[in-house]
């Protein structure tokens, strides 16, 4: 993997850069629509690189792992070849699920022993195997196996869970080293920042992060449940600290205006369930703001979803018939609202990319993050 | 509308024709995909169009009145305008669905009062109401109210019941003949053929439909539960005496094989949910055969869905993943099943329309039935 740092704001720390793998180019800063399950719920393959213009979506090793199992993924020779994505795919170590799914789960230095949520067998995941089960899959990025800790975590438990993390994550990166790429195309492997929602644990953690030099990082932790305005604190601190010259991805972030303001801080990539999630419950992102399509108003509006939309979907649709598609329980509701969302996403960070580049991104971003903050 | 009877095979009474509507053309026979609440379930406009190649899709009475309800549908210029689906549209008349879903039935000769079994709100269909519902829904194609008995009703009840059904249906067509189109182009009336699993009944009911001389005439009451025996048996007393200058409508029919056999009984159109419904429970049909894609056998088939399969969706998929898919639940594998099993039921009476034209339609007919009850 290779990172060009291409332009950086001289009114923030927001940058623009071009991540190059045996996939394919991502130009940062870059939304990655989440697939779970070995697929972007409600949206094909196809729309996905052509409605949605995704140039990298995400993969989970826990569900994965679960189903279709490791097996299938190495005798078809991956994820790629399995899903017919051909861009680049990063894969979640499976750490925040074994926190948030699993069952019966008991933590060791070793690793983490839990029962799967989906038919309780015991499974076991250490900073070794998901190295393994990540090259397995064939992720062009690989995340270190973390702990992520609640949002609410005292200093005591926030402390000892970093150290933990930092101890997984030498194991980790020495395996990774030490094995191969599984299919003949370059893997890499990020490791991931921790430290709740205190500033000298972040920064701790920042630095022995950083002291890897590895060809990426992560910032985990954050978007759990802490006050946004302390996700933003402790973003800032971790970006001052992690290398300019490498790609930073704040997992699990988060609305528009999350996404715009942690540019500012200096993030690179970004995943969250959110567009397709809320979308499949109704939540409109759009460029005037958010639209809750269950409410009355929309009931008679036959104005197109999106005006300023730049997918089929926004202009073959109307908000009536997106409502009553909704309402209806109806999986077309979900799957217009999947890709309008996710379309949003990407245009979101591609014009802040442009204004990055064109030097204007902070006007840009104060006036964006009203708009996208208004509810319709 | 028109019907231009455009060639009939000299071994079966199978037939190619041509349906002119306001809406556009429908080379027969056709089959229709079932858009109930106002959406192919699964399925993009675009999809039905470009990929599956619809000529025209079917709407619900009884679904559509109670959502988005007829106001929105009178304010937005009919169903058309409101999903955005430009070609013809025929609606169900919903009494097979007020005898199917609806709670607290009472039938008189007035007409049929329920509830909603979405919130069990008091509702009244008529033979002349049900009329007027479907010329606001703006279908191209209305259906007459009929009550449709279970497919095991005894001679008295099957009499009565299609008695019934006759003094509707000179009420529908009256009340039909004094009304106007609503939007601006044309739209038909069929009546309906009912008379249960009893040569007489429907002989009598076939002789009395006709006689009201409307454009098109369909067949009720069958694929309800009799042997599928049953079903040939009456759909061939029925075609014998409905005039062959008009379209013929068989209801809620069927397996590929029903369709087939049924062509060569001389029907020209048909509707079905098995291919959208059976199909998001993992059932494919394809031209070799039946895949039923949970079984264990497909776990590690990486060749593609079909590759006899015109959709797209049969060559960008595998089985292994479509399997994948299906078995954790995931949209997608709906989404493809729904995609590909409509595209191989247009595909299917496509073919069967070249071959009534090239003449060799029952020795393909004969092959293909083999082929499409073939357990892959």
């Amino acid at each position: 993997m290779k990172f060009e740092l291409q332009h950086t704001d001289i009114n923030s720390k927001a940058r623009a850069g071009k991540v190059t793998t045996d996939h394919g180019e991502i130009q940062t800063p870059i939304f990655m629509p989440v697939g779970t399950v070995g697929s972007v719920k409600a949206v094909h393959q196809r729309e996905l690189r052509e409605d949605i213009s995704a140039q990298i979506i995400l993969g989970n090793t826990y569900h994965l792992n679960l189903r279709p199992g490791i097996g299938i993924l190495e005798q078809v020779g991956g994820l790629h070849k399995f899903n017919g994505w051909d861009k680049p795919i990063l894969t979640d170590s499976g750490g925040y699920q074994v926190f948030s799914l699993a069952q019966m789960r008991k933590l060791k230095e070793e690793g983490v022993t839990f029962r799967s949520h989906i038919d309780g067998s015991k499974l076991h995941f250490t900073p070794e195997n998901v190295v393994d089960i990540q090259r397995s899959i064939g992720a062009d990025i690989i995340m270190a196996l973390d702990e992520c800790p609640p949002g609410d975590s005292d200093y005591k438990y926030a402390k000892s869970s970093m150290e933990l993390t930092h101890r997984w994550l030498q194991r980790g990166v020495n395996h990774f080293k030490s094995t191969d790429p599984k299919y003949g195309y370059s893997q890499t492997f990020f490791p991931i920042v921790q430290g709740a929602g205190f500033r000298d644990l972040r920064k701790q953690s920042a630095e022995t992060i950083a002291s890897h030099n590895m060809e990426g990082n992560a910032i985990g932790g954050l978007a759990v449940g802490e006050p946004t305005e302390v996700m933003y604190e402790m973003t800032d601190v971790v970006t001052d600290i992690l290398p300019a010259d490498k790609p930073r991805y704040l997992m699990g972030v988060g609305t528009p205006a999350n996404i715009l303001e942690s540019i500012a801080l200096g993030v690179d990539m970004f995943d969250c369930v959110m567009p397709t999630r809320n979308g499949r419950n109704g939540m409109f992102f759009t460029s005037e703001g958010m639209i809750n399509i269950k409410n009355k108003r929309w009931a008679d509006d036959f104005t197109p979803v999106d005006p300023n939309g730049s997918c089929f979907v926004d202009h073959h649709y109307s908000r009536a018939y997106l409502r009553h598609l909704i309402i209806s329980k109806e999986m077309l509701g979900s799957q217009i609202a999947s890709i309008h969302n996710l379309a949003f996403y990407l245009w979101l960070v591609g014009e802040a990319r442009n204004h990055i580049m064109a030097g204007d991104f902070h006007q840009w971003k104060t006036m964006m993050v009203k708009k996208v903050t208004t509810r319709l």
